[in-house]
C-alpha cells in the first residue's frame, strides 16, 4: 500500500518558489486508491498563526487542488495538511508537511509537524551590473603592497611587520588569549590600484574590501573613524583614484559596513585617548555616550562576543543613524557619493532591521543602481536571530547575502559526505525559499575570510579545488572569489587563510582556470540568467544540472569520484558540444553515446563538463 | 676588656691584596694587654687543605708578626688565627678570622670560621690600550640601521620587524612560554659604522658588540654558524669595513664569544634542515655529533638551562677545540687575525677552564695586545661553579670580568640601601681579593642588556644616574657603557632593557654629561692608573675616595642625599681645585672651609664632585 497522500512541493506547487505579494499558489496533491479519504485540509500559517484552514477540492479520482491568494503581507509562511482517512472503519486524521530531505511530503505526529515554508516578499529588482557579476574579496593588509620601495606607510605605533611578504601569518597573544599587538604585511590601496588590470583580466567585475577605514587592528572590523581611510592604507586621494581607475575597467567597489560595533579605540569611544573628541569611554558627557551600553561606568560596557575591544553601539540611538546613515555628511553619504556602488554590511544579524531599512532606503534613495549585502551564515529567508525572524530578503532589507551554505554543500558533496541527490536537494531546498531574485543574486563563495581556504577544505586537492570553482562559475548566483584562492594558495582557519597573495609565486594553471570560466561565464548569458534544473543522474558521484535561457542551454556534469563515469541522461537528440574549459577552445565531443533517448555520457575522474545543448535553443 | 686580638687584612698585612707567585707576605697581630697569650698559630690552607701551621713571633708587648713565602702555587688560600691564651686560669684556644664585613678580625667558633682569602696569580699584564679604554657595549639589532631607507636587510623566514624603531620591545611566545617568532628592530653593521664618529666624540676608545654570527634570534646567543657574519646585520666585507674605520678612530672591536653551547638551528645540530651540513641532530653520522651530549637521541639532548633552542656542546671535545680555537681557520683565528681585539666568553662558568686556558693561550700567541673578558656575575676571585673553584683571575685565563658587583654596590648605595662605609666595604673587599691587573681590568658596568636599565634602577631620577656615571668614570677600573643609557634611556628587564638607541630624541644634556666625564678621565692618568684610597667620611649618605698617581691626586665626593652635606676630611692643606663636570671648567671653589688640619667640604643634595688636589702632586 502507498502513501495516503503524495505531493512535492517542488513540482505539485505552482508558481515554484517564494511568491512576490499578493501572487496567487496553487497546489496539487495526490491521493492513493487505497485509502478512502473524507477530507484534505489545507492549513496555512503566517509565523505561527493559522491564517486559513480549507478543504482541498477534489478534482478527480487521483487528485485533489487547492488555491490561495491571500499573501498580502511579506513573511514568513509555512503550510501542512490534515488528512481525515479512514482505517479499520474509523476515520482518523493524519499530519502531512514537508520531508526533512526534499520537496516531498511526510506523515508526521502533529506535535513534530515539518512545514512546508512560502516566502512572501515584496518584488524588488537586484541591479544588472551585480548579477552581471564577478565579485572579488579582498583582504586589504594582505592582497597587494603598492609602495614602489615596499616599505609600510604609517605604521602604528607598537604593532609588527612581518619581515617577508610570505610569512605565515599569526596573532600575538597574551596568555590570556587577548591581542597584545598587531601585525601588518602592508597591503593598501595603491597595490590594488597596480593590479586593476590583472583583477580585469581575471573576468573580475566587482571588488569587495575588507573594511578600509581608520582602526588599530590589521582586519579593521574594530573601527576608529568611519570618515577616514586608515593611513596605512592609502587616504581618500589614493581611494578617489582606485575608484576612478576601477571605474573606468568596468569594476565597482564595494566596501565593508561595520555598524553592530565601533573599536574601543576609536574617535568615538576613545579608551587609550588617542583621539581628541570626548569618547564615551572618557566621560558621560560625551556627545557618543548614548551609542554605547554601559552596565557599569565606564569599565563594563557591552561588546561583541566579550571582546572589549569591540564595544557594541545602540544602532537605533538616533545620533548613530543620523552620523551613520541620515546626515547630509554622513558615513553612507560620504562614501556613496564618491562612487562605492555598495555595502556589505558586517554581522547584519546583530543589527536591528530597522538599522538595515534605514541604510537600504538611503542608500536606494542615492541611487537605485546601488546594492546591499548582508553577512549572513545561514538560509537567509528564515533566520531566527535573538528570537525573531529576520526579512532580510523580503524586498526592504538586502540585495543579497554571503553565500556559506553554498560552500557548505559544494564542500560536503566534493568530499564524499553526502550524495549527489543529497546535493541537488540541498541546493533546491535554497532556491526554494530564496525570491528569484535572491537566488540570482546570492554569493556562492567557496572561500573567505573566516573559512578556511577551499584548496586545504579539499586536502589540498587541486582537481576538487577545480570543481569546486567550476561548479561556482556556472552556478545561479554570482561567483565570488577570494583574493588568492584563484592563485592556489592553502590556508587554515583564521589567520592562516589571510596569508598574502603569492605574487610571483602564483600556481598559473589555476588562474588560467578561473580566467576560462569567467569568460565562459561572461559568454553565456544562460549561466547567469538561465533557470536551473537540476538532474538527478542516480550516480552518487555525479552531480548535473541545466541552465536555460530563451537562447541557450547548458549543460553542466560534475564527476566527483577517482574513476571515470557513465551516466544516462534523458535528453532529446541533440548536437552536444563539450565547452573546453581546461583550453577555453571548443571541440565536438566523442564520448557521448546515444542509447534509444538517452545519451551515455562518459565523465573522467574528477572531472567537470560544460555541454551546450546546441539544438534546444531557440 | 678590648679583643684578644686585632688584625686587618686591609692594613696589617703587606703587600695588600692578592699576591703574585712567590712573594713573600708578612703580617702584623696587635694583641691586648689585658690577656695572657701563650701562643699565636697562623693556619694557611691552600683550599681546604692546610699547608703550614706556624706561630707569630712576638715583636714587642703589642705586636706579633709572621711572614710566609711559600706561594708558589697559583690558588686561592685562606688563613685563620689560633689563639692560646688563658682565661680564668685555664689556656683556651680560640679562633680568629675574617670579619663578615671588612678586614677587621673576629672571633668565631672553629666550624664556622670565615677565613681571610689569598688570592695567588701568576703576575700577567693587561694590555694598556684596553686599561685606558672606555667601553661601549652595542647590542646590534638595536642600535643603528644603516639602510638609507631604513628597510631591513635579509630579515629571516617567519620573523617580525617592529613597525616602529621606538615600539616597545616584546617576546612573542607560547602559552607555554616558548619563543615562537623572532623580532627585530633592524640595527646592523652599517648603522655601527655611521655612528663611530659619534661614539668617538663620546670617548669610546672600545666596542664590544653582542654576538653577530648567523643565528634565528636577535640576540643571537643561539649560534647558527661560527664563521659567518648574520645576513641582518651585514657580512663580511662590512665586518671589515667596521674594523678598519674603528681602528682609524683609535676605536677597538670586541666579539661575544658563545661556546658553551650553540643554537638548535645551526650547521652543527642542524634540526630544521636549514643547512646543508649533516647536524648532529639529523644523524648520528654527523661529523658534528660528538659536540653534543645526547641522553636519547635525538630528542633529548642536554641544553642550556633546558632551552631546547640551545643544545650544550662538549667543549673539550677535540674537533669542537680545533673548530673554535686550534685549526688554522679556527673561529678565534679567523675573526681576530682579521683585526677583532678581543673575547668576551658568554657564560664563563659554564667553559672548562682548559676550554678558557686554551683559548686564552691561542688568543696571546696570536698577540700579547689582544684580550680575553669572561661574563661572570659575582666576585670572580673566589668563584665556585658545578663545584669548582675557578681560576679565572690567577693569570692564564681572563684578562677582565663583567663587574656586575660594582653595578650592585652603586645601586645599593644609590638607593640607600646601604651607608656610605658599607660601600667602602664591599670595594674593599673586591680590590683585596682580585689581582692588581684584574682589578684595574674590571669592567665597570651599570648597566647591560641582562639587567634593568640604570635610569630605571634608580626610579628614572637622573641626578643619581649622574652620580652613577660619575662613580664609574672616575674609579678603578674600565667604564662600561651600555649603548642608550648616554641618551637616557629607561628599560625594565629583558626585552625592555633592549630598547633601541633613540636617535635625535636623546637626552643631550645626559650625553654632555658623559662626555665631560670621558674627558676628565682621559685627561687625568690617575683616574686611570691611580691607586684608590677610600675614605670613611662618617656620613651615611656621602661616599668619597682618592685616586693618585705619583703626579696627580684626585679626591671624588658623592653626596646621595637630598640635603647639602658638609662633611670633614683630614687632608694636608692644599689648594683645592674643582673639577666642573658639569660644564667640563675648572673654577676654584669657594665652599671648602679650612678647619685646623680639616678641611670642611660643602656637597650639594645628589652632588658628585671631582677636587684636584694640586699641591699633594708629586
Amino acid at each position: 500500500m502507498g502513501n495516503v497522500i503524495n505531493y512535492n512541493s517542488w513540482e505539485d506547487k505552482a508558481p515554484f518558489g517564494a511568491l512576490s505579494l499578493n501572487q496567487d499558489m496553487r497546489i496539487s496533491v495526490r491521493v492513493s486508491d487505497d485509502y478512502e479519504i473524507s477530507n484534505i485540509s489545507w492549513v496555512i500559517m503566517k509565523e505561527n498563526v493559522e491564517i486559513v484552514k480549507t478543504s482541498l477540492i477534489r478534482e478527480n479520482k487521483k487528485y485533489y487542488q487547492g488555491e490561495f491568494n491571500g499573501f498580502n503581507e511579506v513573511g514568513v509562511y509555512f503550510y501542512y495538511f490534515e488528512v481525515d482517512v479512514e482505517l479499520d472503519g474509523v476515520v482518523q486524521t493524519k499530519y502531512y508537511g514537508k520531508n526533512m530531505e526534499n520537496g516531498e511530503s511526510c506523515e508526521y505526529l502533529y506535535e513534530d509537524l515539518n512545514k512546508y515554508q512560502i516566502t512572501v516578499y515584496k518584488d524588488y529588482e537586484v541591479p544588472k551590473w551585480y548579477k552581471e557579476g564577478i565579485l572579488y574579496h579582498i583582504f586589504v593588509d594582505r592582497f597587494n603592497n603598492g609602495n614602489r620601495t615596499k616599505k609600510v606607510s604609517n605604521p602604528k605605533k607598537n604593532s609588527f611587520i612581518y619581515a617577508n611578504w610570505d610569512d605565515d601569518p599569526m596573532y600575538i597573544k597574551d596568555n590570556e588569549g587577548n591581542i597584545v599587538r598587531w601585525d601588518f604585511y602592508g597591503g593598501n590601496l595603491k597595490g590594488i590600484i597596480d593590479k586593476l588590470g590583472y583583477l580585469k583580466k581575471l573576468g573580475v567585475s566587482i571588488i569587495y574590501l575588507s573594511p578600509i577605514f581608520e582602526a588599530s587592528s590589521n582586519h579593521k572590523y574594530d573601527t576608529g573613524d568611519y570618515k577616514k581611510i586608515d593611513a596605512m592604507f592609502g587616504d581618500e586621494e589614493i581611494f578617489r583614484e582606485l575608484l576612478d581607475k576601477a571605474s573606468k575597467k568596468g569594476i565597482h567597489i564595494i566596501l565593508d559596513g561595520v555598524f553592530s560595533h565601533t573599536g574601543s579605540d576609536s574617535i568615538y569611544f576613545n579608551k587609550y585617548n588617542r583621539y581628541s573628541d570626548l569618547g564615551a569611554y572618557q566621560s558621560e558627557e560625551s556627545k557618543y555616550n548614548s551609542w554605547y551600553k554601559f552596565n557599569n561606568y565606564p569599565e563594563d560596557y557591552d561588546c561583541w562576543w566579550g571582546v572589549k575591544s569591540l564595544p557594541n553601539v545602540n544602532e537605533l540611538d538616533p545620533t548613530y543613524i543620523d552620523y551613520i546613515i541620515k546626515n547630509d555628511d554622513s558615513v553612507l553619504k560620504k562614501w556613496t557619493t564618491m562612487g562605492v556602488k555598495g555595502w556589505r554590511l558586517d554581522v547584519a544579524d546583530e543589527l536591528p532591521e530597522q538599522f538595515i531599512k534605514e541604510f537600504k532606503k538611503e542608500l536606494k534613495d542615492l541611487s537605485d543602481d546601488n546594492i546591499l549585502i548582508g553577512e549572513v551564515w545561514e538560509d537567509a529567508s528564515n533566520k531566527i536571530s535573538y528570537n525573531q525572524r529576520r526579512e532580510y530578503l523580503l524586498g526592504e532589507q538586502l540585495d543579497s547575502v554571503m553565500g556559506y551554505p553554498f560552500r557548505t554543500n559544494i564542500v560536503s558533496f566534493l568530499k564524499n559526505d553526502i550524495k549527489s541527490i543529497d546535493l541537488l536537494n540541498r541546493f533546491m531546498q535554497i532556491k526554494e525559499n530564496y525570491p528569484s531574485e535572491a537566488f540570482k543574486s546570492n554569493l556562492n563563495l567557496i572561500g573567505s575570510h573566516d573559512v578556511k581556504r577551499i584548496k586545504t577544505e579539499l586536502d589540498e586537492d587541486k582537481e576538487l579545488v577545480k570543481l569546486a570553482v567550476g561548479i561556482q562559475m556556472t552556478f545561479e548566483g554570482i561567483p565570488y572569489i577570494y583574493y588568492g584562492d584563484e592563485a592556489g594558495i592553502c590556508g587554515n582557519t583564521d589567520p592562516d587563510n589571510r596569508r598574502t597573495y603569492p605574487w610571483k609565486k602564483e600556481d598559473e594553471d589555476m588562474i588560467e582556470y578561473y580566467r576560462n570560466l569567467t569568460t565562459i561565464r561572461k559568454k553565456y548569458k544562460a549561466l547567469i540568467y538561465g533557470e536551473t534544473s537540476f538532474i538527478d543522474t542516480k550516480n552518487a558521484d555525479v552531480f548535473a544540472f541545466i541552465r536555460k535561457t530563451e537562447e541557450e542551454k547548458l549543460l553542466i556534469v560534475v564527476n566527483r569520484s577517482e574513476n571515470e563515469n557513465d551516466i544516462k541522461l534523458h535528453l532529446d537528440d541533440n548536437t552536444i558540444e563539450e565547452i573546453d574549459i581546461e583550453s577555453n577552445l571548443k571541440k565536438y565531443i566523442e564520448d557521448i553515446f546515444k542509447d534509444d533517448k538517452n545519451f551515455e555520457i562518459n565523465i573522467k575522474a574528477k572531472t567537470l563538463k560544460v555541454f551546450n545543448l546546441k539544438n534546444l535553443i531557440g
